[in-house]
């Protein structure tokens, strides 16, 4: 009953079969090697376009260089307030941007609503000297809610970002889990839909260590570059993280591995939605599930050797949400979660509820 | 005839192993795993003193987190003009120091000496709000000229800056060469020395991306975490990075591997000490050869498949020593380098002279 | 009836007196001037303790160099929504602080409350290292909504913020203005209290581009002084900023003054408060007076020739007073507001109600 | 005999007046003010082309900001070793940058040899990751030595910095004095010659605390908008400074006072250039006097109540002039030096030859 975070699982078997394979004589350091220009071209086909691609160890590194190529010291970066940039960075993107200010366009279930993102940019003036100007938005795809944004929704957000001249930004994290749910083309969930540069993580999803950086705006190349070496994030055997990726597209391998875990999320939301217990958060779209459960069973469920977290819940809609007594936490799934891991969980609970 | 540098070559099977190894269940994630945690008590033996150890994928990271947590933005560091951090980092350090000043104190053979020390601490002055005001001493070890401080120049450095109340960092990207090359025990080598934090690398000696950050001075700790999690070098799946170092210091692994690469530039340095054709530009004690030969003899080996570097040799004093028509080459050895390597190279270059 | 800054006024007549005073002969420049060192005498009097003071030519400035001195980049500054650090100064608090992030805590009337505080601090995780680390808390007297706090809230937010190891600024832009409307004393108002830095302005108040920074925690003195040199706010010629501040205090000109506008403010709030017309919106503490009035008496004014702002009124609380129709109107009286201006205003409103 | 600084002197007489003149009624805060408008329009007719003008209180600020919207973080800025950006600003530019590097280009008397600016460019590799970016030149007129750059010099440098895409700076703290040892027009010295952006100083030459941004590259200033503001240099009545350069420019005083400071210091130089006691260091361009003294006539001298600065002359075509016991002294005439001022230093100076 392992739920904690995906991170906190191993990696997938494929991923050391292939540092194996990539570990056999010499290549040329610093990103300039073979694998890494293979990821690109695979990239490009995944994408259906030319695309830049730098490959750097963590998200956090994937989303600040990512925005400090969009956004000048002076800029906003606008984001949900429950996003990863805006609460679990210890302010990397300030740090990465020079100290831009990153502003917070709140929506329900984790995901910026087009009238929030219309009250925000009406209250940042274009060329109002005593503001910061809006520069970039930032779409986290899935969201911090579980949730993901249709092709639609991104594709609204993003031309009302685009009409004010801002770039735009998808901290894919689980962007395969968003892929998987929508059934949509990555073409379509980002530049088709107006996204510039994409965080493209594989590391929640069974990599050891490897995220990319996808431009589809291929002008902020040059910038990026400097802005990787300088971060310290330009690795020195860069084939060890391109054939972490080579192992993720092989056969589809990314799709399998997110597919498994979003059903396992589903499979655990069924238990949930029809459990007397405990009630879904979020409408769970992907590989995360948020339940509300009074305490009581909480610390039930702990006892009886569940991990998951106990979710802060920061935002005034699960307050409003949350009734008296009732704690929210998070549930993760994983490549590898078993059903077992699932089922057990929900036959504890239903035992509590007895 | 492999000489380019030693990121170019793979990793030492032991970590495949290692990796292997941890991949086993779930683990807590972001370094506070139990494998993170016996690295630290492994580092706190190997330097017979308490430490705190932080690991990152990169050794600009190591450096310039390092380096922050010692320096104001409106503070010097001194280093030599040839150093990493000066030359090949894109300005690393002062990004992480907020706009710190890196100070060129030069001195033969890649090394800091006493009176260029003296001589640029005489120039800034303590308290004289216009200009910025040295915070640390950045010693490279082994030095960017592949020669090796002694614990004494350490000794003397060190307590200079300490005179001025400045703090002591150590660039140990090549740190088991020294060890090796000096005979001396990790501690005398660093704390005892006066050295306050060491980047400990282990990337360049047989590991795929793992270096340490080694505090003596722990009243860092607290900060040196901030900046790195701000800075994207805080790893979620950590054990990962800490197997690494589990292998490396197995059996004394890291002092064989910089061993064997050691004695190949002692074995490559011999050749070219008796040749009639090249000539040694510094003393060559770890595993950088660095040579002066014609142009036409650059030539010739590069043609025949020998990989090394031309060096641009910025400094005065190797401009003053190179004769015309001589490039400088540097070549460096590995913990795999094969001896055949270094024979056909130095069997090629007697070829040359005839 | 011109209301729209205190900004948009001139000097007091005593400020030219005093630059023509000052200049007569040579003075060793950079702030190391007889003249600075008087004022900060005259600061040591007036806060009866030892301070350190040190002169700018911005409130922005004495605003983001305090909070630099106080705030790791890592950290986070809290302040309230509608605060200028938060809204007008384009950054230059998280430009200062290397990328610090400023944490919005809400409250009524401009002010912080206690239960904000609190419910933010309780978000903030000490020792979190995903998380930025509460370092300061920013209190602005005379608050945005030109509103002051007491002397007992002032000392209730700093202990919460000291119990958090936090220090405490004082945005003090209008202080002259929050002096006379408490009657309490100035040491009383701010180190008595747990305030650790003021940004003490006169520009508003009749001087030319005077500010001064008032360090309790004189620790700071050091780290002040590289960080103001460094932000460009070092004044070669120190003297005609501290001919200001001495003009300021001779014969309690500072009070007199603030007096005045405060005197003005109130006759304008009275006759709101009688106005069927247009109504309060915040109590009115100093000098300035939000007012609630239709868009359509408001479109009357402007073409009877009053200068005032219409007030962007970002928080909620604003918009849930705000009636249908309504706008928020900010006006500014000054040291050299004349009766007749507030009276003429009161006059052309009272016509259109009619 | 008061020679230590132009900034030691008080202000012109004309500048009390000019500030008298404009404190008189309302006017628009923050830059946006009538007098702000003339003095860019006056600039726009002294440099005979449409231009930008930003006016801030300070030098350090003027060239920090300037350089900061022409170097990006991973930028390198080139100027002269002993410039008044890389010895005397703590670090103003790096901060401003972000962190962008100071690359010292070194040259006889204080200027930049276009020698040693195609030896630093041929180092600093375009597109090479690992490299700061060469950005910006930064040429300061008149130097730090006392001389004067040509137009031709002028052309020479900037054409180069051109050829690499880079932007020229010109840091004219002394600006008027160099038009008056020139005799070249504004223009011709400025954008004809290749200067992208210009600090214009009027604080040295007789003004209180105003220097302005000349853009003749006016793409950059919205950017530099925003980054003044973010800076902390929006000056609130900004028409006081606006004041003082009207004044300065008016019936062309700035050339007046600027001629009078280059005419004592030439009799300055003209009198050193006879004395056998001491013999001048560079040549005398502007209103800086560089000599070389025996430590002994120093000592005397200060006794008889000389003021100026013993000099270190960092610079290693300094310390190869210099002779033993002898010292490096500046002296500075300023728009006020009285001509009795000059010969009583030369009588007194007589005197100790004997």
């Amino acid at each position: 009953m392992r739920f904690a975070s995906d991170n906190a699982f191993g990696v997938h078997e494929s991923m050391l079969a292939a540092l194996r394979r990539v570990n056999d004589g010499v290549a040329v350091s610093y990103g300039a090697d073979e694998e890494t220009r293979s990821v690109e071209r695979r990239m490009a086909e995944i994408f259906e376009c030319d695309v830049t691609v730098f490959l750097v160890a963590t998200g956090t590194a994937a989303n600040a260089i990512s925005l400090s190529t969009l956004t000048p010291p002076y800029g906003a970066v606008l984001c949900h307030p429950e996003s990863h940039i805006m609460v679990d960075e210890c302010g990397a993107p300030e740090f990465y941007c020079g100290g831009a200010k990153l502003v917070p366009v709140p929506g329900e279930d984790g995901k910026i609503s087009a009238e929030s993102l219309r009250h925000v940019l009406d209250g940042l003036i274009v060329g109002e000297q005593h503001q910061v100007q809006a520069a970039a938005l930032s779409l986290t795809q899935v969201t911090e809610a579980g949730t993901v944004y249709t092709v639609d929704e991104i594709g609204v957000l993003a031309s009302m970002a685009k009409a004010r001249s801002m770039k735009v930004h998808m901290d894919g994290a689980r962007f395969a889990n968003a892929v998987v749910a929508t059934g949509a083309s990555p073409a379509d969930l980002t530049w088709r839909a107006g996204v510039d540069i994409l965080s493209f993580g594989a590391t929640k999803n069974g990599a050891m260590g490897a995220e990319a950086v996808v431009l589809f705006d291929r002008s902020l190349s040059d910038d990026f570059m400097y802005r990787r070496k300088r971060g310290g994030h330009l690795i020195s055997k860069g084939r060890f993280v391109a054939a972490q990726f080579q192992a993720y597209f092989d056969d589809g391998l990314w799709l399998d591995l997110a597919g498994h875990a979003n059903k396992m999320a589903r499979r655990f939301a069924d238990g949930i939605e029809v459990s007397n217990v405990a009630r879904l958060a979020y409408p769970v779209d992907a590989n995360e599930v948020f339940v509300f459960m009074p305490g009581q069973v909480h610390e039930k469920l702990q006892k009886s050797g569940a991990i998951y977290s106990s979710w802060p819940g920061a935002g005034p809609q699960d307050e409003r949400r949350r009734r008296d007594g009732e704690i929210l936490a998070r549930m993760v799934t994983s490549f590898e979660t078993p059903e077992s891991d699932v089922d057990d969980f929900l036959a504890t609970l239903s035992d509590h509820s007895s």
